[in-house]
């Protein structure tokens, strides 16, 4: 059995996240950190585990948890983790981190982006950026894991074919991204009471959103270019799920069913992407899956290209995303444990 | 492998309960019956089955299906399954119906309520009303199983302990009903569109549900007095979930420790009730699991007694306890299958 | 044109309040309170009055309000409003409260519900409870208004015509009452975030909430008995809406169509009641109206009584019922300013 | 007093249009012409017009009307109002039509894209479209005013200064719309089922909906050409509300804050557009309201323009517009009866 803690467990992906390992075949929870909830038993906070799970939260000791646990998961507002891990815990546990610390590669564009200091510059290389569709070698070898953000996660797959072939004019591409208000967190801003956000849609941090550099880089990769990309998100009134629309204009004339063929040929050893054909994605398809669905439409009368992403945010955006991770590292089955069919209508 | 097939596949509920069923670990699914959506695979009708299943609806001969499956389900509008099983077909394979046409065991009231001539007087008699943790044993050796509707689990569970001890007057019994729209079905009616039915909350059939025989049948076998109650449904803007508040007067004098110890005592082999203490329960702790959530509350003011119970209508309220009943006939871990977690926020 | 000033703006309720005045065309909005927003524009607030409205909100003292204003609307927490409220304020202007401090007559009462002292025991005494439909002649000559509370009001004009003409047992009555979000207020507690109360419903404070007494105050005038109710509210997922059934034994026996006339009746001059004969109410249907819908059923199974009682709790139950007791003190047809047809879908 | 009819009055957008005229004070209802629900009471159908409103729905012949009303709305699927509307009409009374029958000026564009033949080429020459912003002038003048759409009014008035102007390139434009459920009308289709998209979101008809050639053609009465633009609706779970955004290619250098004057001094006469500055629209702050919420954004990294448009679809998008073009035929104040606070939180 692989002993897991979780640090940060409280907030709706810490809590996703202690979910899919308590039923995950081959782990046991070791520890439950929470800074906020400190001496409370988990299923006080979260009725769902009511008789389920008896752990009380904690105040985690990081290397105390390095030494009892196999793995530590971090999921923690961004600035934190950076400081927190260490070489001497990496000598000791695996570190798979869902937040922002070391997702980015070029310091200057983390600490531009997110207005802080980045504490951690050595270990900054050494992270591997944990989208498992596009690094699944360098995370079987890792020690610490960076799990990417939700939106990012749908847009990379989503854009990843077009500009490892080059058929889109890699400046061209703008994300449009709907997110369910989990994606912003357990805190309590007034904006995230229902009242405020439900019966509404709005947009957000257009062109300024975090997630930005993260799909840049991890696109350039592709094409050896630095570009710049428009994202937009929006918060829509339902709890979970991602829909991405990109939009890019297309460099060559291709027909739909070429396009398509493009995109199984790339993701043909991927079990958690689905490619939709003429059906487009929809966040209820995916809603409580690992799963990212993509659809793609050619428009000819503008010569773009639109792809269709859609994910739930919390599990392959998120928490989900995190085990597979796990499963990668430890050489398990990838889907052990997050194999979820959507449940639906919920 | 138990060889499982669904008739009435496409509904709200057989859709719950193939999902379910495609990932007991000990089940395999024949074929999925259904008459509307015959010849059209599965995942086209429901899009989170997309590489999941492989299954085309058919138009079931439930004769050919008892043959090759050793259990069946029917999860079809009351009046067609009692037509549909006989001698014949359970000498062959277990029934368990998810329809109201086996549940209540006195025809004149099942023919008054439901407006409808039965068609299988007989068989009436063998079925065992297949609510678990009352009708166990019975379950364990039957070939035609009654699975309870939604709002009835929820209720009877909620007052047994009650009625068993004789604390509460019997004909004082109100149960105030909620439940979300899936609760309603999948069939095309105007009051179940989005904008009819979104933002505003209903009661319906106040007092006249078809669900009242069915609760006041099961409390009826603790005291062997015939009795009639008040049941009132409402319609709440949600997916999914059932909260049912029970009041009655109590007959004797008992302070709420003492309450929650009796029901503790009764339900103390049960898995799948979970008494939650002071904290009252909430739709969403139970939804996407078995679990029955049952408070306690008494009011000594008005001398009531108020019962607060929480199922999620398609799990426990219907699939899941159809997926339990079948656990329990083929003689496997009680939980097998359906061991889930609420999973939340969704 | 009356001066009308506003001390609480900012929350739900008196966000709502304004939005009325605003369009009223008797009405001059002289001043909007708000501690927490002072020194900020309305509009920057509330987008909805962007370019509508050029109020910036202040620290209001209530003797300067009291000079220059007719009116002065008072949408604060409980306990704040009985310190303000003085007899030289009363002697200079006209004060509608659409807080607790001055509904319930009984002082010990309200130190038992609100676990605080009153300050104000001898305006208390002058003050009139403003359920327009039952003390409107009180309210013509009032200073100092109780505008009633939320699930108060419907609970009220629900059950006033059965205990005045002394149809139910007095005793037995149970509320069982449902309300939109927007009920607990503007404040930030975990409870009102979107992803906590979205796709759940939850029963709280049974038999322990504050509107109970205010209740059975009102319902005692009609039969001088003292007596105890049993109210349950819950916390539906939708913005706004209350809808309450009301259960209580019958004394007499009495047919549908009697009890139906006997309501008729009794609100044959209110414009605001609407009897809805054989379709039950619902929140739609009120939703964004001044309207109190009422339907009535009689389970003669059990021998009770169903009311079912509809409004918005934020007009009728609030903002409404305020500009109306408003309406009559300052003696213009009462239906000015508030006469909307509720807005659907929305 | 102005004598109107409806036909199609028990649609959405038909029944926003009652409550509007309802209330309007120049405006009597003559006639609702229902084909489906006549014999029927409006307020048996529609229950928040209970005791309010006495009209039966009647199936409506159009020339009996012409000679009874001033003002004919049709609120009618597409292909019917182009059959209905005749010369000897027109000589009888003004005809308002919601649909979408006389908004193509080019008869080949619209049987290209509606794929149906249109019945009335003469009078599609007369018909002024009926965007009141762009064309007051014709529209005070004419006979037949061709409502304009819903996507349509938000995407129009969001992006013609820019065109206009010269500021972009025309050939870059794609539009991201998003819309509430109620866009969808209330025919009973098994997509518009609450279960089926509560708590979901999708794109539809991505590059081929057909209000995009009546976006081409009104942006290309500013610049003469013709182009083509990618136009992407969605549907989100709520109620109500349209949210556009609209990218672009700059063409030219241009700070915000100049653009955001180039805004204000094109719609400076125009009550009904809002420009929200820093803040971006939202569709709560014009639910209920006739505005159309305009907010901007360049994002210099990319070199595009973000415009954010928010509307009411069944207000500024369907009925509110219909009654502000009526003002305008009538030589009312425009903004007479339509001059809504949007209700907030609804």
């Amino acid at each position: 059995m692989i002993k897991a803690s979780v640090i940060g467990g409280t907030g709706y992906a810490g809590q996703e996240l202690i979910r899919i390992l308590m039923r995950h075949p081959e782990v046991e929870i070791v520890t439950v950190g929470s800074r906020s909830y400190a001496g409370q038993k988990f299923s006080d906070i979260y009725g769902n585990y009511e008789n389920i799970m008896n752990h009380v939260c904690e105040v985690a000791d990081i290397k105390e948890l390095a030494e009892k646990s196999d793995v530590v998961f971090l999921a923690l507002p961004h600035g934190i983790a950076s400081k927190m891990v260490t070489e001497e815990i990496l000598m000791q546990t695996k570190i798979i981190d869902l937040g922002a610390d070391f997702r980015l590669k070029d310091i200057d564009i983390y600490e531009d982006w997110y207005n802080t200091e980045h504490h951690n510059k050595s270990l900054l290389k050494e992270a591997v950026y944990g989208l498992c569709e596009l690094h699944r070698d360098d995370i079987r070898d890792a020690r610490l894991i960076a799990n990417p953000g939700c939106y990012t996660t749908c847009s990379i797959l989503s854009l990843a074919p077009l500009v490892k072939n080059d058929l889109i004019d890699i400046n061209s591409i703008i994300i449009d991204a709907k997110s369910g208000v989990t994606g912003a967190g357990r805190g309590m801003v007034q904006t995230s009471m229902y009242s405020e956000c439900n019966e509404s849609i709005k947009a957000y941090k257009i062109g300024e959103h975090r997630h930005t550099p993260e799909i840049e880089q991890e696109l350039g990769l592709f094409n050896g270019k630095n570009f710049n990309l428009l994202f937009t998100p929006h918060l829509v009134p339902m709890n979970r799920g991602i829909l991405a629309l990109s939009y890019a204009t297309l460099t060559k004339s291709i027909a739909i069913n070429e396009l398509q063929e493009l995109y199984k040929d790339f993701y043909k050893d991927e079990y958690f992407v689905r490619l939709t054909g003429d059906r487009m994605p929809e966040t209820r398809w995916v809603k409580g899956s690992n799963y990212c669905d993509i659809g793609l439409k050619i428009d000819t009368r503008t010569n773009h290209v639109v792809i269709v992403g859609a994910i739930d945010n919390l599990i392959k955006g998120a928490a989900g995303q995190a085990v597979q991770n796990m499963n990668i590292v430890f050489d398990l089955d990838e889907k052990t444990g997050i194999d979820f069919i959507a449940d639906f209508p919920i």
